[in-house]
């Protein structure tokens, strides 16, 4: 008790003096070993079985391009805003066991967060930010010291009581927990929250396991988390509780109570038996990610058969045109093989995300560029999609198709008490809201946003990838620890040219990878200037090796028409439809951008042999913050009468109205207030 | 204490002498007022607003027709086995106080059960039947005499504590226990069961409504029960209080406390101002049952114009082509407009009923055809597809298209404990189950097959009135009580004609009536072997005006094609798709007749200038009971190769494999066994 009071009193200390923990910005990146600060958003610098090896956040510098706005707005706005919230509904109160009052799991969001404003502080040096990051950090030193262990709803107990609750949500808590205090090492050199949670994990590792008490994961997550923590610390241990966990074949009876919830969480399967994607598909897609990351350090062939297995389920099956994965809103699981519905999918931010995170670890095993390619799709549709232009407001659902009233959770403005849910009646699905229920999505696209530059580049031992592209400039080293500095300029995704230029390069051959997508036909490379080649054969990262100079200039020109795609037609949901494509983007057509037509009456003309279809593309640089838009002349349905049956032995008169259509991307829908959309649009040959 | 005891004696002394309480056949249809005795399904012959006017059930004697075959399975198989199941889940121990095992509505489901053993015994006297009905009836006296209420889980409290507890259930409960006694007692005479609910009525009726405690009635059933109560009793208080819960407007703060659910149970708005079907499926259908009965009465407006307007709402907008309700899985809800998805609908079995039940309480205001066409349709494919052939198997949902393992709760052949369901993974939509954790659905297709004879007639003032079309003779009289014997003989809905003779006819002009299905194309009516007419305009009742005589013999010839359904293009589940229907049948191709072909991947090549298509029409009395099945010469997709993409910037290849199609009606599927099933087949133009 007295121990408690001083921890009240150096609180109290602390509010006074609320930079007395705090690092200044010199001390920021400068600590903890080498290895630590220079971990990219997974550290495979070490891992025995990953050819890539990531770079760091803070080595990639986002210049004038696309996601240098989102970036920003994610520091200034996004990250700042939820942590008021977080604050309002008492997420912080909880884990300091003042009060009750929040979700069950707002550890994970809290940690989250943590993690994003870790990640946002790799890459630019905000005081505000990380004030608020200290706070936290504080809350959760202040909130562990008690009795050597975190002191939450999930993590108030000793961990042996583990067993009588984890399916509840403690080692998802937990997993996250271990991220963020990784994050936060990794960004400030700070290893105190790490050393918190240092002895509760070793607690775990010594009670559970094989020949010892039996355990499941619950939500997955504390998987990835184990494997990074063993990346940071070396301690084996981990790894091995890694495989027990995906193996799955030490329950008890506590466990076979859980049966029945199995399939939800992706559980009750040794991993490596795994061959379709079923269940919650967070669960499932997180699953993916901690046995990717397990494959990474231990090269287990079975492991790896299964994540193929289930990733062609994904790609060839399961997943939405915008990346999005997760069909069934009643208990937000993957569906059946194509099952795949637009308006009543529920495509949550999270699976995105997830999906972002398993392919960029698949990414590391061998660098084929099929994995960054539906990277790059997820990131730019249904990621993005879920955070609005100006950062602050949020879609936890992304259906490909909105009429108006179906609902979900949400936080209407008018409610004053955000833990005062509509839960019942909900929030119309085309309404970005400011917190949910479960907010989870919210801080989950923040750290995303937040490691972005991480994400963009990997080295390998034969030279320097590249996986995304956008403005950016990297000051970095290869792999042998020679400087190399280098710009990337381009308008991508709205213009189709990449200029690449060496500011400084190591005087030795090694080879410049860089991913030519799926999305484009054919791509046109110039080097200094002068004609290099034409690469045909999309979807594979084309190697250029010589030894680069100073200066040396790679002009790669996409060839980025606007492209029809269609559905196999097994996709019920999708026959006789059409979605619209430009470089990585998915278009949309929103009510707002239609005055004379309901986006549900139009229909487009395509003339089938040729496929170029006269679209007009044209760059707004005032409209959602500047986005290309594509126009066409469209067929509509006339004003449909009052009379008009809904089943008919006659066929419904074809659409023949000329009209004009303007799509968006699908990512910047739903920025201009209440409206209705539509990816998958019907079409009719062009006569 | 004592009490209890006596009547546990006598309980005891009740099974030794199980006959004591039940009717000799001789009794039955003899005792009870001669109004009572003469009630249709509903009693509308006193009903104001009513111009049609029901005839009871035993009055129709069916003949070796498409409905003998179900009507002799209900009562032989499937009422006895429900009998037992309801028996061995506990629900008459419930009934009886004894234990608490069975789920919490069991009463209405034993209360379905009592109603339909009671219309069955209406139309053949079946000892074994009496037998169990009267069991149920004993229990039910038995467990009332304590306390002069009943006593099981929801109505052993005192009705004044209703107000604690009326979302869970209690009205509903109250309701079907008034319709069972109302049925039981139309059907023996005996007034034991109504005479035990009265005073609890009554007690329900003093206590709640305008001025006293605030009221609402869960799931709504009630409404109609206590229309029915008036009809039956004359008590006008009765009808006073569904007025009072249709206007919804006494709510006080327990009701506002539900306020999130009653949008689910379609409450919250005074009926009158309703405009559109939403929430529950069954709860919206109910509850316009109940204010369909309560216009019957009233004649009032208002409540009229809305039940037109939802009317409306539900044939234009969210019916499926099957007659079936109810688009999400998740609430068992409706969906938005043009929300009706095929796999993913859950339509249950109670809610088509609830459909038939609603348009069958609509046709008495006026006669007007419309109403009765949907009845026709709801009862030959979306409530008759909820029973097996063989009658003890069933489906709660009723999806228009199955692939095989979307889950419902169900009841595993291997489980041995009825209640010990397979909550989570369920059982595969295209399995039927002989019981459901939540088995509503099936005495409520009892009761609806074994009422069935007495939706096939009315009389008005004019004369007679023929809905729905099966071999059967008709035993009654006009309604200046002059008697009329009349015969129909057709192999309905397979043949095409009916012949209807009168075998005895009262000396003076009448008219007869007989329904011009909106399905035809036209009918040609023969009236003594002579040409009559041809009706050209299908959809409304053909009035003949004569005097008819004894042997009188009128031949209706409908034109019957096989006829390709469009449906409206705002529903984009079903663009680019057809269904098959002939006659009232919706048709669907099942697997098990497709071995070279998967059903997903039949593609129809329709000539769009001559409709019919060159389907041949065969009847099979060897399959399925005997069914006419229609076959085609179709298209199908090759066989699918495993490299297939989910999406592609090319077309997918079009259908070009010749094959045989055979599609057998939809009530029909799921009979032999586990299979894939497709009611909406895609089309394309016949080269």
């Amino acid at each position: 008790m007295f121990r408690f009071r001083f921890f009240i009193i150096a609180l109290f200390l602390y509010t006074l003096f609320p930079r007395a923990y705090a690092l200044t910005p010199a001390e920021l990146h400068t600590v903890g070993s080498k290895r630590d600060a220079d971990a990219g958003i997974i550290s495979t610098s070490s891992s025995p079985f990953a050819k890539l090896h990531g770079i760091p956040p803070r080595a990639v510098h986002l210049g004038d391009g696309f996601w240098k706005k989102r970036f920003t707005v994610n520091i200034e706005r996004s990250i700042p805003t939820f942590f008021t919230l977080l604050n309002d509904v008492g997420a912080r109160d909880k884990l300091l066991g003042r009060k009750n009052k929040a979700r069950g799991n707002s550890d994970a969001d809290l940690a989250k967060w943590v993690e994003a404003a870790s990640f946002a502080l790799q890459s630019q040096d905000n005081r505000r930010l990380r004030d608020m990051l200290q706070r936290v950090v504080n809350d959760i030193l202040i909130s562990s010291a008690e009795n050597g262990y975190l002191h939450t709803r999930y993590l108030k107990r000793m961990p042996a009581n583990l067993a009588k609750s984890r399916t509840s949500g403690d080692l998802y808590c937990l997993g996250h927990l271990i991220q963020a205090s990784i994050a936060h090492y990794r960004a400030t050199g700070d290893k105190q929250v790490l050393n918190v949670l240092t002895p509760y994990i070793d607690n775990v590792i010594e009670l559970f396991g094989p020949g010892k008490q039996s355990c499941w994961s619950g939500h997955p997550e504390i998987e990835m988390a184990l494997v990074e923590l063993y990346r940071t610390t070396g301690k084996k241990e981990y790894l091995d509780f890694v495989r027990f966990l995906l193996d799955e074949v030490n329950y008890g009876e506590i466990e076979r109570e859980h049966e029945t919830d199995f399939e939800h969480y992706f559980a009750g399967l040794p991993f490596r038996f795994r061959k379709e994607l079923s269940g919650h598909a967070v669960c499932a897609l997180y699953k993916c990610c901690g046995a990717a990351d397990y494959y990474l350090e231990t090269g287990d062939k079975e492991v790896w058969l299964a994540l193929m297995g289930l990733w062609d389920d994904l790609a060839k099956y399961k997943m939405y045109v915008t990346g999005g994965v997760g069909s069934r809103p009643w208990d937000e699981a993957i569906g059946n093989r194509y099952e795949l519905p637009n308006e009543r999918g529920y495509a949550e931010t999270c699976a995105a995300i997830g999906n972002v995170m398993w392919n960029w670890r698949l990414l590391h095993a061998g660098g084929e560029a099929r994995f960054a390619d539906i990277m790059e799709l997820a990131l730019y549709n249904g990621v993005l999609s879920g955070v609005s232009i100006d950062g602050d407001k949020y879609f936890y659902w992304n259906p490909l198709r909105s009429k108006s009233d179906l609902a979900q959770e949400g936080y209407d403005e008018g409610t004053k008490d955000l833990l005062a849910l509509k839960k019942e009646k909900g929030i119309s699905l085309n309404i970005r809201q400011r917190y949910y229920r479960t907010p989870c999505c919210i801080p989950n696209i923040q750290r995303m946003i937040a490691s972005l530059p991480g994400y963009m580049y990997s080295t390998s031992a034969e030279g320097l990838w590249i996986h995304l592209y956008d403005s950016s400039r990297l000051n970095w080293h290869l792999e042998n620890g020679k400087k190399l500095t280098l710009r990337q300029d381009t308008r991508y995704p709205w213009g189709n040219t990449v200029e690449i230029t060496f500011e400084s390069a190591p005087a030795e051959d090694f080879s410049l990878f860089f991913r030519i997508p799926g999305w484009t036909t054919s791509a046109k490379v110039n080097i200094n200037g002068s004609f290099f080649c034409v690469i045909h054969n999309p979807g594979h990262y084309h190697e250029i090796r010589r030894s680069w100079e100073k200066n040396d200039r790679v002009e790669i020109v996409f060839d980025m028409p606007v492209r029809v795609v269609h559905a196999n037609p097994y996709v019920r949901e999708n026959l006789g439809c059409a979605a619209i494509q430009r470089g990585p983007l998915i278009y949309c057509v929103e009510s707002t951008d239609h005055q004379d037509v309901s986006v549900f009456d139009i229909v487009l003309p395509l003339n089938l042999s040729d496929l170029s279809q006269g679209f007009e593309v044209k760059f707004e640089p005032n409209l959602l913050g500047g986005i290309v838009t594509i126009m066409s002349d469209v067929l509509a349905r006339g004003p449909v009468s009052s009379d008009e049956k809904l089943y008919s032995f006659e066929r419904f008169p074809k659409a023949s109205r000329p009209v004009k259509m303007t799509a968006i991307p699908y990512f910047a829908w739903a920025n201009r207030g209440r409206s209705e959309m539509e990816v998958w649009i019907p079409w009719t040959v062009k006569e």
